[in-house]
């Protein structure tokens, strides 16, 4: 058996998410059936982040094992030309050792979400970005993400139907920046809760409209209450854009 | 009647092109309609430039006139609300004296074509970019692009559809730039020919790729040939993204 690590581009748009799921198409299932459809062979694929409906990712990272005599670079063009034409694109494949895993070796991941600050609708990212109609203060939103820094216990913002068995994470970073009427909210963190980020970018929201203030998101915080959210962002605007490795775990 | 200019952004993918088609959906008849939805009259709008099937727009402009006690902004919001599900959305929308003309009164136009170069398929950019898989030598694409700078005979680079009276155009400026994978050809003219952004870069392209030498893209223009261009670049990766007007036209 040979394990190879991906490195995935998806359009989160026609799936149900990450994950296999009964009543709908998933990436997992769609990867899945390529690599069958090459091998021949059962697969599971295991990724570092099971993201939801409608979310996008840049390069999420995932693994699988089979047998095969193919090498990496034809495994991933076999496999992109069985994707087609679905939104997922395999932007590298590499033999690693079966000491990786996806999940449980990633030490970081981060996300961006995106943000159209204007009056019109969208056109041209259409579940690509959130719209958001009022004007934001984007410094206001970047001043009160600095609370939420840190450890602390996330509980109320998690999805009630989260499976972690611990609400307590460490965001590493969290910024906020504009690009004309684009706003990007980064978070980087070793692990998240679901719905972490796009409660946390709910509740920036609030903030950048004014409806918020710091203290108003740090009561949230400390509520440990899923009903003291102010919002939770819808997932068209979020993107999974990277998973870190140790070093000594790509060697 | 009053005379209201509109600025326009479009996803070109479900759309015939700009000009209404007896055939399939145009962006014309999709906003034509939007308008006669909320003031019940006949009208016609005209535009910078008439988009092929599959070109997409940041900021087109147009007007038309119509009677009406609705503001400008009102207007907008109208317009806005009855275009949607489609991929259209009025970004301004002001009034204007009836000598300004969104097409006769443009003195600059300016459009930005779109490469991906890389190996994987497009997943999060499909129809919004042109995929090149062989690297590309930007240096090179923007230094034989200067040759096409300038007024020139234009008979290659111009679709045998083209209505305009004369094949002589003046190209202001023409930039290649790299962002990573991403590629952004920016073209900037007073007018343009049927299809002379997409025939100019589909030849950068051979230029990127190492198939063409400066002087054999400086062959095709002395050519004036349809015959002999290199390659057409598919409409997917073209954006129309500035129209300009003097200072007292919008005064």
């Amino acid at each position: 058996m040979t394990r190879f690590a991906l490195t995935v581009e998806y359009d989160g748009r026609p799936f149900m998410g990450w994950q296999r799921q009964d009543h709908g198409p998933s990436v997992q299932q769609a990867i899945e059936e390529a690599i069958q459809g090459i091998t021949a062979q059962e697969v599971r694929v295991h990724t570092a982040g099971r993201t939801d409906a409608g979310v996008h990712a840049l390069a999420m990272r995932a693994h699988f094992d089979i047998e095969t005599r193919l090498n990496a670079f034809r495994l991933m063009e076999g496999i992109n030309a069985k994707l087609r034409p679905q939104p997922v694109a395999i932007l590298a494949c590499e033999e690693v050792g079966e000491e990786w895993h996806a999940r449980f070796s990633c030490i970081g991941r981060r996300y961006v979400y995106k943000i159209t600050n204007r009056r019109a609708p969208l056109a041209l990212d259409i579940g690509k970005s959130w719209l958001i109609v009022r004007p934001l203060d984007v410094e206001a939103m970047h001043h009160a993400a600095q609370i939420l820094v840190g450890q602390h216990d996330f509980t109320t913002f998690r999805s009630v139907h989260c499976q972690a068995k611990s609400p307590v994470k460490s965001i590493d970073q969290i910024s906020v920046t504009r690009f004309g009427e684009e706003i990007e909210v980064e978070v980087a963190a070793r692990s998240f809760l679901h719905h972490q980020v796009r409660s946390i970018v709910g509740c920036l929201g609030l903030v950048g409209e004014g409806k918020w203030s710091d203290k108003d998101l740090n009561d949230a915080l400390e509520a440990k209450n899923r009903e003291a959210l102010g919002h939770n962002a819808p997932p068209d605007g979020l993107y999974f854009v990277e998973a870190l490795y140790s070093a000594s775990d790509t060697e």
